[in-house]
């Protein structure tokens, strides 16, 4: 709590690091590289974005479960381009107690060979179909590059991963609409904002057809990666023989999908919103979306927390998530600053003057703006104020974004802005891999891929070859 | 869902394994023995046992936190005791991608050895304390014996492990008192019946200072251990340095303690409620609370099901978790046998004879009793009738569990009733190790230990070497 934050906007880097431990969200201490604890404010925040995402996956229809961590290995060599995308990657596990173990097992990476085995056998006729289930699971991969707290880890604690079987191409093209809508929906909830991007071939998932990703910007101009979503299309059905009988008695493969996320979106939360001062929480997912500070007086410190006790009691039953700050050993200022580090979006203080005048003053965390209300209209306004802080994080959050996707007519261009780190550029490309990768090499950036969702962007020549565009790429330094 | 359940009474062991697949609850044909998934109506039911356990948490102020699964060799060995307790039963990982690891990892078996350093690391002052924290997660166990479903398997996916610190060893026999105070509160919510008993010293956690244990029965007479309380003492603070600075400026070990439950809870649940067509599960964690079963006649379907919606709506502004089953190639027996199944406390019939006489019909679970209400009273008995389903499968378990609880006053007619498999038997006892071994052999059960909370029970002579009893154990077959 002591620690002193960087400035956000001059060293994003330090600022991450050091808001993480100073607002109590994780500990990477922990004397295994990669590996951290999730503290009580963290676990927090963390459990009320996995209410979004359980709430929107469970109104589709998908269903939670629970699949074991450890994979044999030889269900895990079922799909080639699957194990050869993860084998660098995965932790084995060997002995069991004193000797070794006779069949090795994994550590899921991710856990479509640990899934789909039992597809094959939950899976019977078109009755069965749809499957679409998700879980919520630690992952684990053996990282060799530099490893980053929630952004680059070796157990990912936060993974969620859903997997889907279909009868049809028709029905899977659906689903994955359904699943490009619940992480929009995510996204739009948490106030971040993205773009779709389909990634070129050489970057799509181990396995699947063609992969989709969601990718925001943090404040160094990096990309983040914080959804993505598979088409798997039958490569896994023939993979682990997953068949159904259709309506006319023959077999056929099912059409599969998988879609995750990961503790990123809440490295996305903390870096996109967050402020000098430390976090700036969405009210929606703040694990206090209020706190009451008292300011006692000698003589009044009875009124003044009699009169707080009220105000929270009235707050709660309001339906409001609200914390009463009532330790003895803390200055009001020492409040202040202990509960804008870890972004309580309302701060309600209470002194023998606003009592006097039958007021409360509120302070909200993303502008820091104050003002007095009477005590009648306090909830409401309360409320109200909520409402505008969601609007105004939004807005911020989206105009920041926009200032950072540019489109460029030449490699000269496109190397400036990704080398002052400010962002996406957006370039026509002629559908070539070399071309591509000539452009990767030339800016020391990656290919994001080819918009999804967006409406049309007008294609001129190849930014490299100049020969006709097909397609419009996007490019950025990714973390 | 068409396999055919066998009595519960006259085999226990196959009922348990044939509902738990046909009232899809796990699914335990995954390719690695004792590891098995959580399909979704028992994924729902854990949730629905977890939010108990949280609540009650939470409320005594304890924090939840999320600790890295992998614990490096060296942390795992500091404490002697615990070592040579788990060292036969942890995996191993000693591989990371394509090659070894420097530092041997092990799969937390609990995780004492990941969360005391850090501990060290947190507790500087008395200021700091107490730290009171708890996880849900799954830990890893090499079991060698027989696995059962829930029961006994290498990933217990549902560990509720809390951990605290404290500055003295009041504080610390206070906070023994509220874990054992929690858990009987979940227990009692789930409408379990148990006896708490403090382990005898040579059954101890391995570490511990002593163990206090919950133990229940399940229909076969043997002991289910259901949840379990630790008190460390020093040791682990010595053996991971955990000191604080007290309020005269010296320093001072922790005290500390551990108690966990695991998903033998939910076996437990499942078990002792449950009947020959399936679940009964208590209202309280039943996913849902009740079934509307539609009954179509021709030219009365229309009405039938606009009726079933309204009343959906209505027990759903009531407050109830309620299904509306409208499925159309099932027949209103199969919907009763498939909900029977999964233990939905209530079904409300609905058939163009209720709707004529402005009725509707409920069948309650527990007794399999029928009742027909007024459309205007129907709310009203439900919520009426859900409290009289709780209130009669605890009476029920307990007047069940009552009847097996014995005292004995030798040898043979302890034989005779733990061989029956009939129970528990409390005996009177010198307090010698020899003489409970020599018992323990002789009647192939083991000792549960001494009585923790109930009131005083007379002590006579042992019944072992028939010198002075000095305190009465209780023994039985265990799971």
């Amino acid at each position: 709590m002591s620690e002193k934050l960087p400035k956000k906007d001059e060293n994003f880097s330090e600022w991450f690091s050091t808001v993480l431990s100073a607002a109590e969200i994780t500990d990477f201490r922990y004397p295994v590289k990669g590996m951290g604890i999730w503290l009580p404010h963290g676990f927090a925040i963390r459990k009320n974005v996995l209410k979004i995402a359980r709430e929107l996956h469970d109104e589709t229809g998908h269903q939670e479960v629970l699949f074991p961590l450890l994979i044999p290995e030889s269900f895990f060599q079922k799909e080639a381009e699957h194990i050869a995308g993860f084998e660098s990657q995965v932790y084995w596990v060997t002995q069991g107690g004193l000797s070794p173990l006779e069949v090795k097992l994994l550590l899921r990476p991710t856990s479509e060979t640990a899934i789909y085995p039992m597809f094959k056998l939950w899976i019977r006729s078109h009755a069965d179909l749809p499957v679409k289930v998700y879980q919520i699971v630690s992952i684990f991969r053996y990282e060799t590059k530099a490893t980053k707290p929630l952004i680059r880890v070796r157990e990912i604690t936060t993974f969620k991963e859903a997997h889907t079987a279909h009868a049809t191409l028709e029905d899977l093209m659906q689903e994955l609409d359904t699943a490009v809508w619940i992480y929009s929906s995510i996204f739009d909830r948490l106030l971040l904002p993205y773009l779709i991007s389909k990634r070129p071939d050489w970057d799509k998932f181990a396995g699947a057809e063609y992969s989709m990703a969601f990718d925001t910007l943090t404040p160094d101009g990096k990309t983040l990666q914080i959804g993505t979503v598979h088409n798997l299309g039958q490569n896994f059905a023939h993979a682990f023989d997953i068949q159904f009988e259709n309506e006319t008695g023959s077999h056929e493969y099912v059409y599969q999908s998988c879609f995750g996320i990961s503790e990123r979106v809440i490295a996305a939360l903390i870096s996109i919103h967050g402020d000098d001062r430390g976090l700036v929480l969405p009210p929606e997912v703040a694990p206090f979306q209020a706190v009451i500070v008292p300011i006692y007086y000698k003589e009044k410190e009875k009124e003044v927390r009699e009169v707080s006790e009220q105000i929270l009691s009235k707050l709660r039953k309001a339906g409001l998530r609200v914390q009463f700050d009532d330790r003895d050993d803390l200055t009001p200022g020492a409040k202040y600053y202990y509960h804008e580090l870890r972004g309580v979006p309302i701060r309600v203080e209470i002194g023998p003057k606003d009592i006097h005048a039958n007021k409360v003053t509120l302070v909200r965390r993303d502008t820091l703006k104050k003002e007095q209300v009477s005590m009648k209209s306090m909830i409401e306004r309360i409320q109200q104020l909520l409402d505008e802080i969601t609007e105004n994080m939004k807005t911020t959050a989206e105009q920041k974004f926009k200032e950072r996707v540019f489109s460029a007519k030449n490699i000269e261009e496109v190397k400036k802005i990704v080398t002052s780190r400010s962002g996406i550029v957006e370039v026509s490309w002629c559908g070539e891999e070399g071309c591509a990768h000539e452009l990767e090499e030339e800016i020391s950036g990656s290919i994001l891929g080819t918009p999804v969702t967006e409406k049309e962007i007008a294609v001129s020549e190849c930014i490299v070859c100049q020969k006709p565009g097909k397609v419009v790429v996007r490019i950025a330094r990714a973390h």
